[in-house]
């Protein structure tokens, strides 16, 4: 599973701070309490000097988006990755689902960056961009699994599934309190994979 | 599929007209740019009548989500049923992705609605409720189709692939421009019910 590295990341310090500050806000309180004034105040700056950096809210959302979706794709890129590919991608898919404090709190960033996107060009814009990078590593990974036995049209359908299927179990989790435990979203995922992949008696390739 | 109808819906008419300029703002603008005094300017009434009808925001919030749910409610009561488990699956998930203008406005809202819910314990409330009917009504026509051939843990986690699958591509499609385009959404849900559903030649039960 391999996530093109786009961009350098090598973010001015404050910018970075600031950034933090926002998606703080967000984990906490949601992206609608996000504000210049908001983020000037959690980070102990003026509102100058974040407006400093960005010049308008919709730059300051779209950069802290593009922060987020950067350290999704880094750890993806650092997930160990072998050559069973049922493995594989349960353990990607897994860094979408809310099993733990940190991922729970990503998973909220994401879900509420996700949907501003509906009504923001510049958050569509960095939305497309990742579901295009994820998409395209679990369409590679499904044609491997698959083996020739499904055509492209299938192969991106399968994914596009996938990834819907991990994003709304990560909306589920994060928006409706004791709906799906952890062990139980693991299990739903377990069980995706079964019903994606070709079938043990199937898959034989000898 | 029968979603109950838990409460009557004989709304105050200033108050459907309220919650109707409000869902009207997030269809068009998003769900931050409502407040109390948008909602007042765009249905033409006073920022006191607003806020006679829903004394908090939260509560106007609150409100408008219970009445887009209603509005789901309603029409998959109305969905014409038959004994074709599969069939009765496609219709009804169907409902849920923006396949015309109609469902397109409805996914914004509900999509918006659903990331808010992550931070507001009013909003929360209503997502758990509208999940757990949705998943029961899919849990049962899942059981129907295995007929026996699939324990109760995984017909439920069966039915929540199914609404999380179908509210991740609502998610993708609305917060992604051209992303994924109507026919392949349609394309990718029947894709999905192939998967989720025993295989022909497993499923004769004669």
């Amino acid at each position: 599973m391999i996530l093109r590295m786009e961009e350098s990341s090598s973010p001015n310090p404050r910018k970075a701070a600031l950034t933090e500050s926002l998606l703080r806000i967000v984990v906490e309180r949601g992206l609608d309490q996000v504000s210049v004034r908001e983020v000037a105040s959690a980070a102990g700056v003026s509102i100058g000097t974040v407006q400093h950096y960005f010049p308008t809210k919709d730059e300051m959302l779209a950069a802290a988006f593009a922060e987020v979706v950067r350290r999704v794709r880094a750890r993806l890129e650092s997930v160990e990755l072998g050559d069973d590919v049922r493995r594989n991608l349960s353990t990607v898919l897994q860094e979408f689902l809310p099993l733990d404090a940190r991922r729970s709190e990503e998973a909220r960033i994401m879900v509420a960056f996700s949907a501003r996107a509906a009504t923001s060009p510049e958050l569509a814009e960095v939305q497309r961009g990742v579901l295009g990078e994820i998409h395209e590593a679990l369409s590679e990974a499904f044609a491997r699994a698959a083996n020739g036995r499904a055509d492209e049209a299938e192969t991106k359908r399968t994914a596009h599934i996938a990834i819907a299927a991990a994003d709304g179990l990560a909306l589920h989790a994060v928006s409706a309190p004791r709906w799906i435990s952890r062990p139980e979203l693991a299990a739903t995922l377990e069980l995706l994979l079964n019903r994606l992949l070709p079938r043990e008696k199937d898959a034989s390739t000898s």
